[in-house]
Order: structure tokens, then C-alpha cells, then sequence
């Protein structure tokens, strides 16, 4: 028998409704003779109202305690799920992180897979089982209850598809696949049969918001096959798989916007070997995420540096330095938000000649000034002032051929 | 350090502020230098609401699911009663029953409690941390998620306070005290100083609706000093304790009502030894509560048999025995829905000459007719029509003397 793992999203279980459709798709699965794993997120808005409810306590609720509340949105969606799968004839039991075997280390909030202790769902598929499994939670060492942070659930749904050696892990949500750019903003973008697990990931880094990237590294690590597509609509998705098997194309295969971008510009850095590895060292160990990082020399004593991060960790970002300025020894901190990141993004690209010069062409022609640039073997990365990014993302769409032309029926 | 265990309902959880409320009340009892141990319940409605979702989707949702589903009740409250205790600069710790030790048997939806590990919470105690543990839930030997139905939360801190060897165990709740009867529907009703726990189980199984019978049995068997009071109003409330340790009065001490009784007459049953055992354990399989049980012989060959359920178990009880017809040989089935059951107790009260003639007088002349009759050494119960039971508890409380005289101010 083969193992499917098919993830759904908070909007996919977002009403009875939503549920009900759902145990249909899982149903239409298990019909096909597949052992069938599904992991569930909270009911589209529960989360927002436990943060409420939380917010309404305490400006800053412990995260120990964050855990605890937000962990009982998918516990409902789990044991709601199951119900319809009974209700559709089949045999179902819903499962908690723990109970699922998801083991994490303790970091509250933001906990990362250590191990997946299988047994309990491989009896249960044994016995014909749908296994409902609270995506985004897990249990540290010292059985605390623990959550995964953003994109937990497609994070739950990977590792649960990799140790469990399922065929293929489908990710359902609100689109019908992996885009050339957001449709919400670029109707012009097209969907893609097919993207390698690299593109994914920098599209996913770069915020085109389907896949969470540690969703999509877990994949890659694991060469879990994912299929992105819709809860609502019954059609094809976007396959995410190596690159080896598929046919590249050596252009741009889209473009990315992340709206929530600030900068920081730490200068006057004394000029030493290890003052990058203390400097980003503290911010590790605050768990804040770095994204681009530029370095310039002012003289042989003296460097600035710069970085972005999300806009939501900037000002806890700027606090661990500043609250370090006499170990790091820098002269000023510089702090800049209201940014946002553009991106051009495609395997081999890089190689083509040109890129990089109609990107930077194509946003100054707009009047976009480029504030930082970040490249790698598949993209290229600008920031920009918020407000025009957009326009600029739409202005790559045309410039780089991604356009649809022509009209869909 | 001494150790309290305080309960507090859903009610007295019901809201935001009432989060709040319970918590000063917690760190009011933690500065007089106890350790506190709080156990709660689901916030207000929010069981309501969980029951709706799952009957949206299933009108008879599996035992297991339905577990799954409400246990996520306490879990927010837990969680945002700790937020509160930390907001007020007091350290706390939720647990959910799993992580607090409280270990059941596998009977989903009334599980009963088989052992509690006491290691976690007498560790966080230790750190000076207030624990508080979700009540109403457990594990199973096979670590499933397990409630423990009607008065799970009460029953979850009797079993605490005995397992933790706490000085007492506070219940609040939305009323001040145990009263000669419920005040609601008996303006003139009384708030007893104290009361034995033999009474209190009386009362509890009878309908008083303050406690549940298992949380007072619990507290019986381990010989867990109650307090019985209100989370709304700062007075002392009702102490449920040893009988020996009371002045005892020999007098009726209060009058109970429970509306939600079922009859059933199992008609023509051959009249063998162990009829009677068949034919209960069939119930007690189908974990089906028992109350009065009147037996009546026909003849040598034939019995009659009549009980009284709970009025929700009521089909079913009747379904299981129908089942078995075959088997249990009888007739005909009775079944008879709609009725109440009016108690009047007080220990020692039945060795007092003329307290069950009074009884029955006192119905008779307010024209109730007595269905069936049950007595024991400190109570009588009376099985009435639904619609008479309140009249029928307020002319008793007259008559034996509980109605408060005095106008309170």
C-alpha cells in the first residue's frame, strides 16, 4: 500500500462546510486505495481569536504558555475532521503533535523537528485508519507542548510524508498552484505544471506566501515529491520535485514580493575577523532570521554593515544590539522599515547573461531606487521602498516574458 | 508549606474579566504563603459551542473525537489563567491533564480517574509556581485523551488535593455555599456553615446541582476537607467535611430536586436469582447510572422491575434492555420520560419517629402523587411528575422547618 500525506490550511477547514468538502477530497483518495494521512490547521480565524483573548491579558503572554493556548485550534480542526470522515463511512482518528509522535526541541513559538516517532500512525493506517494529524505542534524533550512557528503546518505535513516514505505530499490551499507571481496582484501570472525544489524555496524565502521555505528545505532534504493545489477547485497543481526531473529552461520562472521588510545599518563596526560572528551570533541566539546581509569597508579600522529582516523581528533586532553596543563596539545603529523585497527567480538563470541588467533597468525605468541587492546561483533580490513594489514586481512580470497571453476560457 | 487546591467552574471562567477576578483571587491565597494549585474549567459557553460544531457534522459523534474536541476547552482557559497570574507577577504553569499525571481508565466521555503522578506539579510547586491544571481530563493507559464527564472539573481537584495531600479544596462556583435547597427556584433556602460528606452526597446525587456525587465520594473516600463558595462574592462559603466532626442535628437539613428522571418498567421478567443480575449488568455495561430500583413479584414465575435513570440515558437504557429481550426474557417494556425526583435528607433524620409520614402528607396535600419511593438511613427520595417537583420542594422545605425566618440584609 502506498502512503499519502495531504495537508490543508486554515481557509481549507475554515467552516463545517470547508470541513465536510475535505473528508470528500480525503474520502476520493482513500477510494483509490491509498493509506491516507492528513494534517489539519486551525479553523481558518481561531487563531486570531485565541491571540485576542491573549492580547486582551497580557501585551506579551508568555510563549510557554502561547503554545498551550494556540495548540487547541488544530486539536478542533482535528477531532471536527475525523467526525465527517465517520460520518463519510470511513475509519478516522484524529491525533495530537504528540500523540503523532512529532518530537521538537523546547524553543517555544518557533520549535524545529527533531524526530518523528511513527508507530502510532503506522498501526493506525494498518488497521485502515485515516490519520488526522494536528498540524504545527509537537512535544519537546521535557513533554512540553510545543508549536512550530509560521508554516507549521506544511512543516508537519513534509516530515510526517518523509518518515512516513509517503509517494507524495499534497499541500491544499487557497490557489490552485505555485504561480509565476501572486495572482492577487499580478493577474497576469500563470501557473506552473512543475518547479524544482530550489526555485520553490527561493520563491518561498521570497515571499510569494505559499509554501513556508522550511516547509519546502524539509522536501528538498528529504526529496519529498509535494503537489500544490487547491481545496476549492478540482484541478491539477503545481508539482515541487528535484530539478533532475524536470526540463529547465534557464530563464526567470517568476517573480516574488515580501511587503514586511525592514533594514538595519550598524556602522562603525571595529574592523576585527570575528566582529560579523558576534554580531549575527547575538541575533541567532534571539532567534531572528537575517535575510540580506552587506558589508563595506570604510578603512582598514572601521566597517558598516547592513541587513534585512522581517519587518515583525526589526525592532527586537535593534534592541539585542543596542543592548550590546559595548561588546560589539560600533559608533551607530540605523533602522529603516516600510521596505520591501523583489525578486526574479529561475535555475541556471543566472548563467544567462543580461539578467541582473534588465532587472535593475526595468526598476529604474519605474523610478524604483534599489536599496540593497542580494544574489545566488537562481535569483536575484532588491529592495525597495514598499509602496512601490508592487509595481515594480508587475514591471519584472512583463519584462522577463511571464506574462499570460493568452485569455483563459 | 501547606497546599490548596482551588476549583473554579465555568462561570467563574466565563469571560476575560472573570479570567482576571479568578486569578487575583489565586494570588490573594498564594501571598498568605500557601502553594496554590488552581484547576478549571472550560470558559462559559465555549463546550456549548464545541458540542454544536461536532453535532453540525455528526448527530452521534465518536466518544474519542468527542474528547479530543472538548478537552481543547480547558486548555484555553489554563493557558489564559496562567497569562493572568503572570500579569498580577506571580510565576504559573499550565498543565493539561496528561502533563498534570491524572491517569484514567479508556472510557471516553466519563473516564474514571485510576492513579495521579503527582512529579510535575510537586515539582513547579517547589519553584514557587502556581500550577494550574485543566480539569475534566485525563489519559488513558493507551495515551488517549479521556474526559471525565458530568463534575469531571470537581472530581479532577478532589483527586489532586488527596493525591497532593492539600490542606483543603476549594470549589468556587456561582453560588455562595450548599443550601437547604436550590435558592433559585427556593427564595427562602438557607446557606449552610457546614455539612457531612454523607449529606453533601445525598444532596449531590439528588440534584443540588453545587456538587457532583463523584467529586463528594472522592472526597469521602480520601477524606479531602471541601469548601464550597462563590468566585463573584467574597464570604465564607459551606465546609463539606467528616460527619464527627459536626454537631449533628438529627433533623432534616435539606430538600433536593432533580428534574431530569426517566422510569422504566421492565414488565413479566421470570422470576430467577439472577435475573435481576443480568439485567443490571447489561445496564452497568452500557455505563448506564442507576438510581431507585423497585422490584415487585408477580408471582413464583414472574417479577416486575422498575428504575429510574437520567433522563438523557433514558433510551438508551431502554434500547440495551430491549436488545436483550430474548435473553433477559421479560414482557414488555414501560417507559416513561418527564419526571422529577424530590429528596428531603440529613443524617440520622430516617432513626426520627414520623420524618417519612411527613413526608408523604406533606405531597399529598399539595396533590402530588408518588411514583416511586426510595429511602436510606439519611434520606428520602420521592419520584414525581416533572411539572409538580419544584411545588413539591418548596412545601417540604416549609414543612420541615428550613425556610429562613429572618430578613436578611
Amino acid at each position: 500500500m502506498s502512503i499519502v500525506v495531504q495537508k490543508f490550511g486554515g481557509t481549507s477547514v475554515g467552516s463545517i462546510e470547508r470541513i465536510q468538502a475535505v473528508a470528500e477530497i480525503i474520502a476520493h483518495t482513500y477510494a483509490q486505495g491509498k493509506q491516507c494521512v492528513a494534517v489539519v490547521s486551525a479553523m481558518g480565524k481561531s487563531t486570531d481569536h485565541l491571540v485576542g483573548m491573549a492580547k486582551e491579558i497580557c501585551p506579551h503572554p508568555s510563549p510557554r504558555e502561547m503554545d498551550m493556548l494556540l495548540t487547541t485550534g488544530e486539536q478542533v480542526s482535528i477531532a471536527l475532521l475525523s467526525m465527517a470522515l465517520h460520518q463519510k463511512g470511513l475509519k478516522a482518528r484524529s491525533l495530537t503533535g504528540w500523540q503523532a509522535g512529532i518530537e521538537t526541541n523546547h524553543v517555544h513559538g518557533r520549535a524545529m523537528v527533531n524526530d518523528v516517532k511513527t508507530e502510532t500512525i503506522m498501526n493506525a493506517l494498518e488497521q485502515g485508519e485515516v490519520v488526522v494529524v494536528a498540524g504545527f505542534q509537537g512535544i519537546s524533550p521535557d513533554k512540553e507542548i510545543t508549536t512550530l512557528g509560521r508554516g507549521g503546518s506544511d512543516t508537519t505535513a513534509v516530515v510526517l510524508a518523509s518518515a512516513l516514505k509517503a509517494d507524495y505530499c499534497e499541500i491544499y490551499t487557497d490557489v490552485t498552484g505555485v504561480y509565476t507571481a501572486d495572482p492577487r496582484v499580478i493577474p497576469l501570472a500563470q501557473k506552473m505544471d512543475e518547479i524544482s525544489y530550489e526555485e520553490m524555496l527561493e520563491l518561498a524565502h521570497l515571499g510569494a506566501g505559499v509554501l513556508h521555505p522550511r516547509s519546502v528545505e524539509a522536501a528538498l532534504q528529504n526529496k519529498v515529491q509535494l503537489m500544490v493545489r487547491s481545496s476549492f477547485v478540482d484541478e491539477p497543481g503545481t508539482w515541487v520535485k528535484e530539478e533532475n526531473a524536470m526540463e529547465t529552461s534557464h530563464n526567470v520562472r517568476g517573480i516574488a514580493h515580501d511587503l514586511q521588510v525592514a533594514r538595519i545599518k550598524v556602522l562603525g563596526l571595529p574592523n576585527h575577523e570575528n566582529t560579523l560572528t558576534k554580531l549575527f551570533g547575538l541575533l541567532a541566539e534571539a532567534h531572528i532570521n537575517v535575510d540580506i546581509i552587506v558589508q563595506s569597508e570604510h578603512d582598514h579600522e572601521r566597517v558598516d554593515v547592513a541587513f534585512s529582516v522581517n519587518e515583525e523581528e526589526g525592532l527586537e533586532a535593534r534592541q539585542v544590539l543596542e543592548a550590546a553596543q559595548a561588546e560589539l563596539g560600533f559608533a551607530k545603529i540605523l533602522y529603516e522599515a516600510g521596505l520591501a523585497k523583489v525578486s526574479a527567480v529561475g535555475v541556471g538563470m543566472m548563467t544567462r547573461p543580461g539578467v541582473a541588467a534588465k532587472m535593475f533597468a526595468t526598476l529604474s525605468e519605474a523610478g524604483i531606487r534599489v536599496k540593497m541587492v542580494s544574489t545566488s546561483e537562481i535569483k536575484i533580490s532588491c529592495v525597495v521602498e514598499r509602496e512601490l513594489a508592487l509595481e515594480g514586481a508587475r514591471r519584472l512580470h512583463t519584462a522577463f516574458g511571464l506574462d499570460q497571453v493568452e485569455v483563459k476560457v
